[in-house]
């Protein structure tokens, strides 16, 4: 029997939880905890009791009901407290919070985190000092809040093998686009409404640019294949550049547009990034509405599979920890561990030039002959298949000066490839215009 | 250490695993576990070694890179064989899988199983004889083959409470519900397609009349809700009724019919039932097309949760089978356990007389003034509130002969109650028929 396991047992089954931070998540843990103590007790065979709470502003209102005993400045101090089996760090940010899990790792406690962007920048570091300390470090509420996804990926498909992952991971990006979508609002018209709903923050950069999805794609991508991904590793390109007219544009071609984070391995390679796409109305991502989160697995074996839900929210986020921390306890109590990352495999992030893509692109011309022939003539000679190629409906006016809209939607090609061919088409005399240029994801190819 | 984790450490790490059944399902199992033996290695921290297969015909041929040595007909003998660490059972139907299987778990060796015909009848003898044991018992193929659904209902929602689960489980008649709402197709047309496919068996009645879903629904209930619930407790009417103008009617008001195994919590009971039902076009479950399956979880914290995929077939189902046969051998080599099923609360299993559902109904009735009124009362009399009433379009021989025809969706209302106001509007003189009953799922109430 471990040391941990005898001093629970001698407690009578009591596992002490140090909770880091007590805002949003850790508030809704702490209720959450006390509501179902009962069917925890009966499935994690102890109790767990959140024993210490670390927070910042003791005089602050929570509403919890804890003895304000429990409450303390002094997160070092839960950390070493010989008495505290377990660390729960809710605080989010690079710092104190990994200097903290590294101190209760290397005491040999487990750790549960929700902290994104801890993961997707020290996850290695975390990782490596759970396994050298032979304890538990789970994270399942670090990627999409309330649906059980790292779990599945690392315990349900560990015998199979990950291909593709395609997620839309980001609530605020996908209440905009559906705004757009549905109402046919502007960018800026939808994200005002999502602030005031309370989907966007006041400064919604981290959101709408892809800086939040883009960690969790590092996330992801590090499970799924088992290498280190970091956030500075993933190219993202937010929504701010979508217009009502791609939004149009796609509807009329049959797809929706969305936010994706994309992580897929290629030739023993890791491709990974976030940006707006077009998605077939058909695929299951494009039900995927409002501020839900959806994840799109293609495993060799399990074939197509798909993990849907709220992903984020003080109750969504604080279920996801607590399945983790009834986990984390548990085994404790039991005196072993639960399944591990192993040792990572080195894999070369691929470039986003070398990633290859399909690619819608609209472009106004003259609409005069030849000049399909000499835009497919510089799509060809770049080595960029067109796969369909259609004439969108313009105004009388357009039409009476003698313009024409084209769309093109090209099979996969190499971002640098395209990147070329636009440069190319950009200098035909009859092109006026290269309008916008968006992915197309999800497409049987 | 345990006596098994010694003797997995001796022989430098290898789990020797028997496998019973070399199927679909098991031959795909072989194969994944030697195409992904590498990784294997580096999560479970073992070998998996499939070391003995036992069959019924040793002369057929099987599509497995595996020493013809390692076969036998002898189940007992595998399961009795004391080098022998773990069991997986691929063979499906109750006997003689259940008698392998306790004799397996008596003598403390994990077992992992895809059979849901066994675990919705005898679940709790099996989960009891694994409990007494102390070993693992994991059965995540037994429902939705190779989408990971029993693993996050039972530990990433360890600290959640279900209140819902509403799932298309069965493939087949998702498959023919699927060609009927697409094609206009009969039931007896797209089952004879789905016949030709191979998504539906010569006698396809476990399928099409609900059994199927009827014992995946009580596995689901027993998970979800931490009780006992058998296949025979499950209310269950099939798809075999259900005719192109249902499915008509159902698009004309914003609906799809799909097949659903619904179980939820209801004042501390436990209502299971499967049926077709008309789901919300916008509902998650309304975008879950042809064979594909998918289980819709209401949960307190957790919200709403979909998990997607496909629910059968040898790969998808051998992927859940490793997934479970990774955990159990890690375990094993650990000399620990996953998490267990607990000990079972007991709660009623409603009768579907008392269970509450919205219904939509047609009437065919006379068109005259007054109808509509003799109709509500007899609703209003039976306690069964009505939602929304509208007039279908009818011939023009139809309007002439006098005829309407009349759609009603109710509120929630207790079978019982629906029942009786069925009876009593089949009484009334001006109704000249009743037509098709629907439940209605998935709507906000």
């Amino acid at each position: 029997m471990t040391l941990s396991a005898k001093a629970i047992a001698d407690r009578g089954g009591v596992v002490r939880v140090g909770l880091l931070g007590c805002g949003h998540v850790g508030s809704a843990l702490v209720r959450l905890a006390e509501a179902n103590a009962a069917s925890i007790e009966a499935r994690a065979g102890v109790k767990v009791e959140v024993a210490k709470v670390a927070v910042r502003n003791l005089a602050k209102e929570r509403d919890v009901d804890l003895d304000p005993g429990r409450f303390t400045h002094d997160a070092d101090d839960v950390v070493a407290d010989p008495s505290i089996d377990l660390v729960v760090e809710v605080i989010g940010g690079i710092e104190p919070a990994r200097t903290l899990i590294l101190s209760a790792l290397a005491a040999g406690k487990p750790v549960v985190t929700a902290n994104k962007e801890l993961l997707a920048n020290f996850g290695r570091e975390l990782f490596e000092t759970a396994e050298a300390n032979g304890v538990d470090l789970l994270f399942e509420a670090s990627v999409c809040g309330g649906i059980p996804l790292l779990r599945p990926l690392r315990e349900s498909l560990a015998g199979d093998r990950i291909r593709r992952i395609t997620g839309i991971v980001n609530g605020t990006t996908n209440f905009v686009l559906t705004r757009m979508t549905e109402s046919g609002a502007s960018f800026h018209e939808a994200l005002a409404e999502a602030q005031t709903l309370g989907y966007a923050e006041r400064d919604p950069t981290a959101d709408v640019e892809g800086f939040d999805a883009a960690a969790k794609a590092a996330i992801l991508a590090s499970i799924a294949f088992g290498t280190k991904v970091v956030a500075g590793d993933v190219y993202h390109e937010g929504i701010s550049g979508v217009s009502p007219s791609d939004i149009e544009s796609a509807r009329e071609l049959g797809y929706v547009v969305k936010l994706l984070a994309i992580a897929e391995e290629v030739d023993e390679e890791i491709a990974v990034r976030v940006h707006p796409a077009m998605v077939p109305v058909n695929h299951p991502l494009a039900a995927v509405k409002d501020s839900f989160n959806a994840v799109f697995i293609e495993a060799d074996a399990a074939g197509s599979l798909m993990f849907y839900g709220r992903g984020a929210g003080g109750m969504p986020t604080a279920s996801a920890v607590l399945g983790d921390l009834i986990d984390a306890a548990r085994n404790l109590a039991a005196g072993s561990r639960g399944a591990t990352m192993g040792a990572p495999v080195k894999k070369r992030v691929r470039p986003i030039d070398e990633v290859a893509s399909q690619f819608y692109v609209m472009a106004e011309v003259a609409d005069r002959p030849g000049v399909l022939a000499a835009i497919a003539s510089a799509f060809g000679e770049h080595g960029v298949s067109i796969k369909s190629m259609q004439q969108q409906g313009i105004s009388e006016e357009e039409r009476k000066n003698g313009d024409a809209r084209l769309i093109f939607v090209t099979h996969k090609a190499k971002e640098r490839d395209f990147e070329a061919t636009m440069a190319a088409v950009r200098q035909l005399e009859p092109v006026h215009r290269v309008g916008s240029i968006l992915r197309v994801v999800g497409e049987d190819e």
